[in-house]
């Protein structure tokens, strides 16, 4: 049966509400997608994408608002501080990207670098940085990037101009690929929940293997 | 327990996909609205809701298109050929604003005035002009419009360039209100199913005693 | 010696943090302005200047966004959230206008209405309609409109769809001009602290007696 | 004398309806052209050229629309329901541009790829890719992308979003070229009649000999 | 039979060449509409339409261009001065409007008014002027603007800058209708030729009677 | 004393009329410059400059106008039909840039061709490709381009879509230097008078050698 | 013989330098107008305009700019700064219109009203308010304005922001009418030289009798 | 205790008044910045930052505006003429970037190139050009660029049209660095006072060693 994937909508312009396309047609490969509108309570699904967008509150993780930092999503802001807690407490998987990535850092206490001084993707499409596995050692002794046979990475595209350091990364995530200078995270799992988050931008980017072995893994299908 | 309102989405934007908020904000005050996804079946609901949009297929009622006939809007083409057969033969409650009442009426076999000449309102909230309740014979007799006492209407903005003239409307469909020259259909009936629909925009509006009434009765509540 | 009033910046481009003119120049009626950025304390002044913006998070007042509700400005939430109180407790004089208003209002337990319909002024000099002086007993047996003698009133723009209705207003504050309607509250005082709002835009409007006299008081200076 | 050659016009801005300027300058170097507005019958000509556009109607091939298929043009739509088959049962010869080519494989039972991820040329006179002559056995056997002497081949322009790939070709119709990768089909020609198409788009290139005799040959004329 | 109507063509956009959409829709009112083509010859038909554009080159008619003078249409001058008396000779019936007018009047020997000062329509729909038919003497006596029983006139829209002088008109051409202050010419008719021209722009406001009765004449029709 | 240079303006925006800045800081290398406004007879002048702008009447050499043929200009046209011839007799020094020298050409008897398929620069400074002297025979034998010692040559930027083919130049002009295919020319100097063009644009390319020596050749000063 | 009248031009563009179309058609009606480019010198002429433009700077009347003064045009600047003093030595007759009339004022010890605040015209050929003629007693006796036998006054627009109060205008000029209040100046003339202006914007209104009679006396001509 | 950095305001927009985001965030690396209104004295601080911004008035430099030469920014024109003095007296450290560098340089008597040719940089932030720390002889002698051991260096961005030569630079002034033509100062820093500038943008580039160490000489803080 096909799987029921939602998202949570908002402001897509000046009059209109919904998601953007490509995150539709991304998920539409692995179930149907659904759209869903602010409310108090949850709604049953295989599992819950949180998109990209604004920036986050640095209240969040206790900052003053640098110059550079962007104003805050009515809709997203709402639903990070009034149902994502439900949504983890009911158990159901969640993956984010970009904003969405950032939201589940923070979450489990994670801080956010405000803004980071990196080019951007001069299109959505560009991949412009590699990224490489972790291994190693358990935080307190630093994590390392593996660069060992074959010099193993794929390559992804940047558009975020906020971003979560290793070292300031929640003990109750871990990470999965960081960035070619290993300082940012790019690809989070949660250790014990069906969480997961990437902070680059996949659903404009076709099929990339570690991406959807990640979310197929989340809705427990088997990779095609 | 709160109605359950579906909305099929359109792109609202080059890189959006939803509905205008305006619907959403208009419908919340009879239940929770859902917007759907284009697929093949239907979605279970207390009332479907066609909005507004791009023009209807000349093809559907059998003429060459006009010079200021618009394009058409792939997903409400799709939903107009594929899915509103089915939900009229679930029994699903259906409302349609300006195109949606249009396709209501070329479903039923009506035909469309491809053009009009009349002032549009020159904003959404424009109340421009008055719509006037039909009474008298079945249509072989002509249907009139009653200006008995009181001359009783109530206004309605117009931002529609379509229209159907009650002369060319289906026998199926019985017209509730008309405009003032007694020509073009405001709003409209199935004499049988739970369908129904009106010419101008209500979701711009505010409280309208009328329509709120017509809403009520698809989704069997009583009037607050 | 000239007072020293002090407002907050934010984003008024995509590359310009201060304030917009009209503030600057009608606060200078009043004194030497100065900016402030953002910061983990207070600044000394003579006056704390709360401008316009971006719609109040909901959450403030426990609300679901509605489809209407704006996005958040960053600044200007973590004043809110950060700021407010150290200026309330160090005793400085504060005047909100429109947000700064409802900010105020919140602070102290209002509940703002999130999107109202009426229709704003055409151009933000516009005198669109009457408020009138609060008179009558307490809240607990309603607050009375007062048109007594010559109809007293002045005439107001109205640049904002999110307001404070007089029945949600805290106890700590005393509305003292309401609308035509006798609905939403136009002008606030605080019953024993110098802070004050408006919900129009009095820097948009040149002199207005009852505007310049309210904040005279603040600022312990004679009216000239 | 000259041979007479149509295009039938669409709208080509908000309020003008012909042809894009690069039809007109390409096709007047093989004859008159004259652009033709929507009737129920044909319009006698030596070719009838059939230009790019918006997307196909994605119920002409039985799909559900994705979220990257664009809307449907009303013109374009009316002339492949009404006409397209008039002008094929009276031996016009038809020359397809993009749609035109789409439309031309979806008559005659092809089904298009709905969105294809792949590079479009930064401007319409860049040549992107190259496309190669094809040879080999029946579709039964699978077609193939000859790639003998010389490395054979010409380069092209690349402004679409939907193609036909080799495998969902219709019967009727002979592939003559194929992209890189052996995949989508580029030019084609119906192995009976007069109707050939190009994926690409020559009316921006100026002189390429593969097009030009492709024309040439539907028209009757000795290449120059 | 359906009487054949051509009108030519010009840049509509920067990239398109036709007709814009209310000239196509108005004549298809009196018969099939062809766009043509630049070309040194004619075209046979039942009515040549000259369209409104822009301005013609005041070296037509002896003068200094003003500063507020624009550009000439390069297709519209190129059918001025090598198609016009071409169709004239060829007794083809010609309707212009507002620069076809003017082209008309000039081609006649008559001199333009470079720029007149005077309130242009707010819409192009908009009837913002009366004009009158006109009576009396021959030229060398004057015009008299009839202001007889009834006050006779029709009201018209006005979107020209450039116009034509009953002193300047030629003696080829008869005027029938004229402005409210007895000074432009509105409406005019060859004395001899099947040729006429109104400096208002009917496409653009549907049925009007006097207009209709002129262009069914040039069409040996009846009016309907 | 300065040397007295004149332009003829034209409409540099919707509103506004005069000469573009670089035209005017080019110029002012070589005297004072001042812009001439439409007249009838001539002013005294050491040099009058043609710049480059719309394109040229094709009725001036005898063509149909083609679908990438541009509307002409008010002004420039004048002052081509009115002007030109008068300050040609009184022996006024001219230099003609773009449009200019093509004017130039045309005056003398030159056809142009209406539109070459060549990249334009993508900046107007961008120098994109090589111009050489031209050395040999006269006309009746064919020019050749010379490319001898040293492959002398130096580079322009190409901001023109019509040109003048050496095979159409007039017998009364003498090609200085040619396109790198030798079939475009772009210097000329009238052979008796002294009059001459360039098809680039020096004035947005600072010191040029052999632009500058032209210009002051025909100024009567001496090179610095 | 036709009066040589000068402007001085100005960057009317990104790209472009002369004068806006109004000027140069307005006094195209006294004269041969030429356009003057920045120089250390004067030129000779029977009058010199000073157009409208940007705001002067606040310097040259010794005040700290407001928040709404706006930026300075850098030939304006220069003109005021280093030509006009030579123009009024040179008993060269001038007008001002708008910044061109303040500019007078300020030349001649006048102070300027940094910002207005007052409507402006919604069009340039709006005429929005009455100016009335000046008579009474010398300054210290204060001006009044005269509302004598027939209301004696004429209409103009209003499209500046700063303005000359009565009270702050020098000595060396007399105001010829003012505004309905009394005061804002709103004609000037110096009470020696043949320097006049206005703050109005004759230049977009046509024929104005008294201000036709004010240019023509500057230019010794006799009205029409 | 954080050092008090103040930069002059100015018009960001067309109802903004502020600082750009860039100089925000790159000076809050070194203190808590404040935005100054004007005002005719000074306000005490441990560094006055000039930002870069619209063109030097000319006439500072005694120069006729070229036709490239930009309009004046009236805040930095007061603060100019105005202020600028005030500071130096006082003994305030102050910083120049861009427009506020050549306003250093021309307050001690330094003429300013009105218009470079030279490219600009495509993004703020690339690295255009090199420059060279300037070693030597007194100004009497020539200034060298050394160009020694390891050819010294760095990189910077270039967004300025104005510029001062070496050979233009007041001999108060000693010029650091300076471009790869050892002709254009690109660092600059007074004999005796401690004021500084740079001709490019160091707040769009993040960290930089020699900037940043000038910084904080004038702020007496030791580099970190």
């Amino acid at each position: 049966m096909s799987k029921k994937i939602i998202i949570p909508g908002w402001s897509t312009g000046d009059s209109s509400w919904g998601v953007t396309k490509p995150y539709l047609d991304f998920f539409s490969t692995f179930g149907q997608v659904d759209i869903i509108t602010p409310r108090k309570g949850i709604v049953e699904a295989d599992l819950l994408v949180l998109p990209g967008g604004m920036d986050l509150n640095p209240n969040k993780y206790g900052e003053v608002p640098g110059f550079y930092t962007g104003n805050i999503d009515v809709y997203k802001n709402y639903f990070y501080e009034q149902n994502l807690q439900q949504y983890v407490e009911a158990g159901i998987p969640i993956f984010g990207i970009c904003l969405g990535f950032q939201s589940i850092c923070s979450y489990f206490g994670s801080k956010l670098t405000q803004h980071m001084y990196h080019p951007y993707s001069s299109s959505r499409s560009e991949l412009v940085h590699k990224v490489f596995p972790v291994v190693g050692k358990e935080p307190t002794d630093g994590y390392l990037t593996k660069r060992g046979k074959n010099d193993e990475h794929f390559k992804v595209n940047s558009l975020h101009h906020q971003a979560v350091s290793q070292f300031d990364l929640s003990n109750d995530l871990k990470p999965l690929y960081i960035d070619e200078d290993g300082y940012y995270v790019e690809v989070v799992k949660h250790k014990t929940l069906p969480i997961a988050g990437v902070q680059f931008h996949p659903e404009e980017l076709g099929y990339q293997e570690e991406t959807f072995e990640l979310i197929y893994s989340l809705l427990n299908l088997k990779s095609k």
